[in-house]
């Protein structure tokens, strides 16, 4: 994946010398060369699987097992974004933390000069963080949702047969084909032809993904669903009737609500609307009022998100139960070659810039990266929103496999009624759940702080060893290898006790509390999770793009433009804004659901 | 009250030529003025309310209507409770941000200097927010923890009588006289004779109240409650059979559970300790460092006090169901005479330096005061701990007031079995819930903001206009008024919609979605709001007195001290830390219980 995207940002920097429609294709078909990619083995492996387990269990009421055999498809998948996500994110916010203290606050030198020791450290971190890391949370969020739904399928006596029972992959299957067809109206349809076409390019790309979904979600449900199917509640003992259509409403909420999450997160991200310009403006008084409204947006940015949320779930599950919400969550994520696509395009473009400056190519190459970099921060921020609602989607379907296996586990025993909160121990791991993610945000922050103020050291030790080294022309190398270095040993390093207390914490809450335990400890973590990973990501792609606005103003204008004052104050929080909106914050999606995934662990279910 | 604290800031400032033991008790002195009176007329007013109560309702089967009664007098602590907290905190933070912001940082000129126009704005906000907000918030828990308890004993059917039914009041009443016993330790046992001695004292009353309040709780137990009474149990159809130790036993968890959070808080925002010294070191890279650091040690600081919070709220729930918890709550304020003298005690010192400095005493009264000050913030701290604590578990009890008096309307029909978290709408709101103290912690962080800004664009403009203003023996005076005036429109204004949006929330969701949406906020906001509120306190108070910690620090040490850029780097952070821990953070602790009390509404419950 990732030859892939280095040839292309290759490509990009070349594309840069011509028109804007080259430079956007290649840096656009980069992106979708992985998200394609991504979805496509991602949908074959899971379905080789099902052929698999089929072949082995051929009569339906051995279907319930297909837990075990999806439960481990997810963990492996959350577990490697869990490292992907944290490692990656503490490798890139290291580097590039590290490297914008020291050449740009303290020397003044621009981002990515080849002069600063830390550059090359900064821009392989890109990969690691934004592509290796952001792809892997991505297709783990996939492989959930999509396990979620069969799970739940598969154990809620779900009648129609195999066809219905595979038919979430179905619908992921039909958003890669709905997503490959919308993408050539970006490309060729509708080519970019100036700067001001590349959001809307990479916006009607969203937006017409979503709307065909629909009708094409809904063909599929009526080849693959049986005119009438049940299912059992998760809580009760009711048996659900359900039609087509509630299926593609549930699917169509979760496609139209990830839409508007999507747009929301924009809004409160992208430097053409007032808060980011608000924010830009904070700026003039200095880091601490960007500082406290640059939180304030953040924490601000989460209502309307959790408001579509929180209508998605009560719709969805009024519907169809948990397996609606199982559905909701795969609508969420059934654009997800492009949103992966238009992820992926952010780094190509800010690595291509990185590539310009150290090749020291005209400065006007360098003006076109920004612009579509600029674009690509917005567009990831879109991405980010959607990985976080559909993520707790995914977490809350796993919760009710997760009750309805205890349930068939006990004969009934438990929770049959519901699971009840003013149990004691459910409160207390309530409380406790909801600490989780707040502790792994300290720790993953922390973890950036150290390693960059290592960074900075080494930088600086750099600076002074070699005095020339900061000369227009220097005679001296810098030793990029030292930096390079010190990211690599802290992602590794670091990255073992915020990944071990998301991995314990359920494990050993159930080994010795029980259930009644575990079901707090999750709700409790998804509760807090999406609150901090909306607005952790959102404050630090609105600091972003405040300090690009900045970058952008003419020095006579209020904002003063490149190395004034403001600048600098926007340039000092958006090293904070770093590890909130590339490490802590989008990480929160994947304690969510590991937690949720690692408590379907049969040993603990049966315990 | 604030007549007293005035007039005691001039006695601790002409105590400071003297010897520490009279400066020190000068300034407790002031502090127990207030914590004694402020619990004493509480719990008289509280007295008197129930002995009206029961001349109109004698017989017991009536005492029912208690919960109205009670509702009444916390929701009353509670709503001026919100507005002394928020509109103080913008108040005091709106001035204290912007004369630092321009003072401090860009003029360099010392905190409370004269020549700086919002100086008085802000040594008035010490009042305005640290002692009457805060008096004013603590009020709020005492009566509502008193109250919470009352109304479940009036509801669950609590046997033993008046004197049984009395009983919270009773152990508020003997922790009045534990806290007056202990308070002569710290004066006149062991006075205080250096400066090291200061915050050891402080510690001392906390821990010696702490102590002695168990077995003074357990003699009131013995007197006042029957030696076996039973209560309904909130979740099913139990009766509990209860002894008079297994309530002491709660009372003693809660008030040993806060003692705990008190000396966490301390841990992490004393510079006596690691947290705050490496935070110090981190403003050797920077503000950004700083920043990402202080926020990683507030979310850090939420592991301990939630996991405490989660043992009390088992242990006691466990023991005597939800009345246990309301009895815990009880125990977490039982010192609370102790803990507002400790709190208000702070402020006084900080009111003192500002009135040494602007009447220009010699120098080692504001260092007396200085020294006075930075363990008074540390105990302020504690006190916010507290506080937090107990209004994690008065908003527990009120929500279980609320399952029961919903059961008790509804005969028993619904919430019987529990509170089922996998109800569509319950869970729905349990995310919106969740999303209220971000929103809210948005709302007053920006109000902060805009009012700091204001501040520092009009005293830029008095430096602009009045160029003598900052001469070492200046010919001109600022004009304070305007500042002040900025600071009380600001206050008054900014404080409407965060109130409003507290006060709505729990009214509207019942009104439109009944009551399994409320209980779904409640929980959710509760859940969200411990992790902010004690996170955003403790950033902020490890920020300032890491920032303390570097001014003391010699100019040929690491840290450089006052007036270098380490010290410039924790002055700019600290601002962002003022609104975090003064007008935020605690305010949260309100959003809890204002939105648990206003639940119990009549009109609400009978819908």
């Amino acid at each position: 994946m990732k030859v892939a995207v280095y040839s292309n940002v290759r490509t990009t920097v070349s594309a840069q010398k011509s028109g804007w429609t080259s430079c956007f294709n290649t840096a656009f078909r980069a992106g979708a060369v992985m998200g394609f990619a991504l979805c496509g083995i991602g949908i074959f492996m899971l379905y080789v699987s099902l052929l698999a387990f089929r072949i082995h269990y051929p009569a339906p009421e051995d279907w319930i097992y297909l837990t075990e055999c999806l439960t481990g498809y997810g963990l492996g998948g959350s577990c490697i974004a869990m490292f992907g996500r944290v490692g990656g994110g503490i490798y890139t916010k290291a580097a590039d933390v590290g490297a914008d203290l020291v050449g740009k606050v303290v020397h003044g030198i621009p981002e990515d000069d080849p002069r600063n020791p830390a550059t090359i450290a900064d821009n392989v971190g890109d990969n690691v963080g934004d592509v290796a890391g952001m792809g892997s949370d991505l297709f783990g969020s996939f492989a959930e949702s999509t396990c979620a739904a069969l799970v739940l399928g598969s154990s809620i006596g779900m009648s129609g047969g195999w066809d219905a029972m595979v038919f979430p992959v179905v619908v992921s299957a039909v958003g890669i084909i709905v997503c490959l067809l919308c993408s050539f109206i970006a490309t060729d349809l509708h080519p970019v032809r100036s700067e001001k076409d590349v959001e809307k390019a990479l916006k009607v790309q969203l937006i017409s993904t979503t709307i065909l979904m629909i009708p094409a979600v809904y063909l599929a449900a009526e080849t693959f669903l049986p005119g009438e199917f049940e299912l059992r509640a998760t809580v009760g003992l009711d048996v659900l009737t359900l039609h087509p259509w509630q299926a593609v409403t549930c699917v169509g909420m979760g496609a139209v609500g990830g839409l508007i999450i999507g747009l929301v997160t924009e809004y409160y991200t992208s430097h053409s609307y007032k808060p980011v310009r608000e924010l830009a403006d904070s700026c003039k008084t200095g880091a601490a009022t960007n500082m406290i409204y640059g939180i304030a947006l953040g924490y601000k940015s989460a209502i309307v998100p959790v408001l579509v949320l929180a209508i998605v779930v009560y719709g969805s599950f009024a519907i169809a139960d948990m397996y609606g919400v199982a559905l909701a969550a795969i609508g969420f994520l059934s654009n997800l070659a492009t949103g992966l696509t238009i992820d992926v395009y952010g780094p190509v473009c800010d690595n291509a810039g990185g590539i310009a400056e150290m090749a020291e190519l005209e400065p006007y190459v360098r003006e076109k990266t920004d612009a579509l970099d600029s674009a690509g921060n917005t567009t990831a921020a879109i991405g980010k929103g959607f990985a976080i609602g559909s993520a707790a989607l995914v977490s809350l379907a796993l919760f009710g496999a997760f009750v309805t296996r205890i349930r068939h586990a006990s004969g009934d025993e438990l929770f049959q009624g519901g699971v009840n909160m003013l149990q004691p121990l459910t409160f207390a791991f309530l409380i406790i759940g909801g600490m989780i993610p707040f502790a792994f945000a300290a720790m993953t922050m922390k973890s950036v702080g150290v390693a960059a103020m290592e960074m900075v050291y080494e930088v600086q030790r750099q600076f002074d060893e070699k005095p020339h080294l900061l000369d227009a022309n220097p005679t001296e190398r810098p030793d990029y290898d030292a930096c390079i270095a010190i990211s690599t040993k802290a992602s590794l390093k670091e990255m073992i006790p915020p990944g071990a207390l998301v991995i314990f914490t359920p494990l050993l809450t159930g080994i010795f509390f029980g259930v009644y335990a575990v079901s707090g400890l999750l709700v409790g973590s998804l509760v807090a999770s999406v609150q901090l990973a909306v607005s952790m990501s959102n404050s630090g792609g609105a600091w972003d793009n405040a300090k690009k606005y900045i970058e952008k103003a003419s020095p006579d204008s209020e904002l003063k433009g490149k190395g004034s004052d403001v600048h600098k104050a926007a340039v000092v929080v958006n090293t904070v804004g770093d590890p909130f909106k590339d490490t802590s914050g989008p990480a929160l999606n994947i304690v969510m659901k590991l937690m949720a995934v690692l408590s379907l662990d049969k040993q603990l279910i049966e315990s």
